[in-house]
């Protein structure tokens, strides 16, 4: 039998480029994308996840989870009354004292790997693909993207398994600009992925996630595809406008 | 500020156990039942877990996360095509090669685990007390009740959410016997819980774990309450019918 893989996918850069990984190892009929929407802000996440997943031929399945963070304020969440905050994730976290930034959703990752896991092991996959990276971790913002926490995870899903299934985190100890690379070589369509945590036509710049991508791409000594993509779409809408 | 606990509570014999212990250490207004469905056969489970949660006096959470087992066939789920064995667990795994028995839900614990850790987070609490026990493990007819998988679920709590929040499983290397011996001492009230995969009015006796929890009463010398009360309610009625 061949072996199948299941991939958390987000729809933004880290996963994408996961995904093009586990499609290149294990052929695209053999990998599932799962995204999962938590009650954020807005849906551009998923729909660029739709269009990632249709980019590379992948099933696709779809989970919502909100209801378990029906009590949380985390300020990536819809209903919460607090703004996200516009600095880098480790400006956020030297005022907070050492505690998970206000965009950490709680125990986010842990859910989704567990809830991946479950599924997996349904659809008979030997292993769960997952995108954490080191700047994530970025000294305890997101402390379930730490090299602990996967570790952990991966042994708490082996032994809960019975050893049917196994956790995979190639970029746990690479930073974004790493994962850009290794995505540039394997064509990865960036212009159709999604980072940044407000919900406009544009990605507002401002918020972690954002000058975290623009970093990487800029490391990269490129500009953001989706910039690209996005400005070319505004002239190609204005050019009509002016016929 | 005083600590505050989360129990998952499945309106059986363990979990009750656990929440009377839970309640006796931090009172019930600091406690918090969960109760999750996941797409079992039946409602007797939850509607259990409701009249124990009222019993104690603590406020309850409800989720619903059968979407997740949606391709899964374990035999425990209203959709399976399979029987529920009518075997001890021991029987059953010395059947299936040392793999998990048929009414393993595929991660089904780590997966509540996690739901457990989010919600518990975002309600402020310390702890998450989970009843896992020796004989459900049984060998590994259940690998997510082991020491090894509690184990590592503590520590992925623990490193996931910067050590906000940890795991109680003081029944991990109890068997259902002892468990019964705690909670007669707490005064549990055994005859509101319900254990049977089955859901008929009464339970069918045949199935892994009524077999369990028949000789975890029989080891205290004492016949099941549940048992008693069921008993009890059909004398009645019938009384009724002859008036």
């Amino acid at each position: 039998m061949e072996e199948k893989a299941l991939v958390l996918c987000s729809g933004g850069v880290d996963s994408t480029t996961l995904l093009a990984m586990a499609v290149s190892r294990y052929g695209a009929k053999n990998v599932y994308a799962l995204s999962i929407s938590y009650g954020q802000r807005h849906n551009k996440e998923i729909e660029s996840a739709k269009a990632v997943a249709a980019h590379y031929g992948v099933e696709q399945r779809f989970l919502d989870l909100g209801a378990i963070f029906a009590d949380s304020d985390c300020s990536l969440l819809s209903h919460s009354s607090q703004d996200i905050p516009e600095e880098s994730y480790a400006d956020q976290l030297a005022e907070s004292d050492g505690k998970p930034v206000s965009t950490y959703v709680p125990f986010r990752n842990g859910l989704f790997l567990s809830a991946a896991a479950s599924m997996a092991l349904s659809l008979g996959c030997g292993a769960i693909y997952y995108g954490a990276h080191h700047d994530d971790w970025a000294g305890n913002a997101y402390p379930d993207c730490s090299r602990e926490f996967v570790d952990a995870m991966n042994r708490a899903i082996v032994e809960g398994t019975g050893g049917e299934l196994h956790l995979c985190a190639p970029f746990v100890e690479m930073s974004k600009a790493d994962i850009v690379a290794r995505g540039i070589e394997l064509g990865v369509p960036y212009e159709l992925t999604w980072s940044c945590y407000e919900g406009g036509d544009y990605p507002c710049g401002a918020c972690g996630t954002c000058i975290d991508r623009n970093r990487a791409f800029e490391a990269n000594g490129m500009r953001d595809p989706l910039l690209d993509r996005l400005d070319a779409e505004w002239a190609a809408a204005n050019a009509e406008g002016e016929e």
